[in-house]
């Protein structure tokens, strides 16, 4: 795993991920205290940075391969950024999805053309029944985040935020990113490591669900104990990669963790500050910016909106609260 | 009025108003029936195009003009992106705004540092209240369409529009805009006469308000029965602008009509398949892309998502449609 990689991956990715922009609002400057810069990825295709990692994944992969298929297992974010970058490759794609992941995700995903395979998140383990079903059928795995060309695609992310942070002044700045299993994290903080080296990435998590965090200060990898509930259904993992934590650990400062209260509260001041749409997992940097400051250090804020794949009613759930 | 001063305002733009990007969806395609771009002014700065229009007047005033102070009277998204534009360039300013206005309209031109006085919308005119306020205290009035410097902000859109579309590959379509006074659609329309013959305005209005479809229709200058309702409040306007009709007349094609049904439909379809948080008014070009495609002749067609400053009850009502 390393920045070329990455160039690599945006190479690929040219004319097909979009670039999203980096917004700002005074009103949210002032909550936080500091300036604060919002990478939105919930406007990327799919609804989330998911489909860089997606389409890096897919387009790396030989022709053979592709016209036999992929598979991926995911709550839901990474299944859709996989069918849709297999779909526009022409190429098959089953994903395996927990039973109680969101229902427009599931759509989305079969909407995209993919077999859509529902598992029970508490009794069954993903990674079985993904290896399995790639195995019996020659589909080529594609993980959501322990795999280099996904963490590739999700570093190119870190690239634009590089370049972006440049062209607005910005030479000094913490990097909020909402962490799951770290494929984003560890790309983002290997490309500002190569282009940005005054940025530096805080890995964001809920309570209960904070594996990084404790993993960034034991030094260790912790696991979490996945019958916990929270909110933010796309950051929910068991711990940190094996390919990502080493990175994580070499790059990033101490993790933060938010409540699902501030998540809910941050996507209703995304709605309210910024016009977007921002799921409660991809709603956890910006949580972390507008309540946690005074754990940052740095005088300017970057926050990663990861995705906006929400449902109706939990989204209502969020404007309730304004 | 000319496409030069268009062309001014843009660098007098550039670094100060947002590029916004040019957004797409595969499942509004499939519902538009054609290829469908939306360009989502919403996520401007003040959450509307109408910041172009402010900072385009406010700079360039002269500085003496400046520091006297500037007036503007608005349903909100005018003056939201007056008083910034003047907060940002050391003005002060003050907003004659509606007493039904959306209150996060009301709140969010105080907290830009203006002060906002308060008409009825169905006993008052506000063009006499805001002429008599300029006059009494030597401020500079800015109309919100019919002036020429806040036509030639709101073109900068259409230089966006006919550059982002090339880029697309696009080089035929109907570009769909949210149409009150005819501010943003006569500028729009200017500027891609001048930069994309292949693209034509069709402005969109609500049920109730359609001067500016009749007046197209017509021949001559429309008026509307204000004391009617719609939901779309930003684009209630009497009539269209004496500045801005001979533009459109030129330039447009036929208007298009929509509902209050159809507004909160689009606002769904933005929330749930672009993650953009629209206002009614601003999602009407969006509701004719998505539901009047086939009064369209052009092979693909450009929506304008021309605002998002929505309270959260109404955006409520629009989530509960899905």
């Amino acid at each position: 795993m390393n920045i070329d990689m990455i160039r690599a991956a945006a190479r690929r990715l040219e004319g097909h991920a979009r670039r999203t922009p980096l917004l700002r609002s005074p009103f949210l400057d002032e909550i936080a205290g500091k300036p604060l810069y919002i990478k939105p990825e919930c406007l990327q295709h799919t609804g989330s940075f998911k489909f860089r990692g997606g389409w890096s994944a897919l387009s790396a992969l030989s022709e053979a391969a592709r016209a036999s298929g992929v598979i991926a297992y995911s709550s839901g974010n990474h299944a859709q950024g996989v069918a849709y970058a297999a779909q526009l490759h022409g190429a098959p794609a089953v994903i395996v999805m927990p039973s109680d992941a969101p229902r427009l995700k599931v759509e989305n995903t079969r909407a995209h053309g993919a077999e859509v395979v529902l598992y029970d998140r508490f009794s069954e383990s993903r990674e079985e029944i993904g290896a399995s079903l790639a195995s019996e059928r020659g589909l080529t795995l594609i993980k959501p985040y322990d795999e280099p060309e996904v963490i590739a695609g999700q570093g190119t992310c870190g690239l634009e935020i590089a370049q972006q942070a440049a062209e607005a002044g910005v030479s000094e700045a913490e990097v909020l990113v909402c962490c799951g299993g770290g494929g984003l994290s560890s790309g983002i903080a290997l490309a500002l490591a190569a282009d940005a080296p005054g940025l530096r990435v805080r890995p964001v998590e809920p309570e209960s669900f904070d594996d990084v965090a404790r993993s960034l200060d034991s030094g260790t990898r912790q696991h979490n104990d996945m019958t916990a509930r929270s909110i933010c259904d796309a950051i929910l993992t068991p711990a940190p990669g094996e390919l990502t934590f080493p990175i994580l650990a070499a790059h990033c400062g101490p993790g933060l963790v938010i409540s699902d209260d501030e998540a809910l509260d941050a996507m209703a001041q995304a709605f309210q500050r910024l016009k977007l749409v921002v799921e409660p997992g991809g709603a956890a940097a910006l949580a972390a910016a507008l309540y946690h400051a005074r754990q940052t250090d740095a005088p300017s804020l970057v926050a990663v909106a990861t995705g906006g794949n929400v449902d109706a009613d939990v989204f209502a759930q969020a404007l309730a609260r304004l």
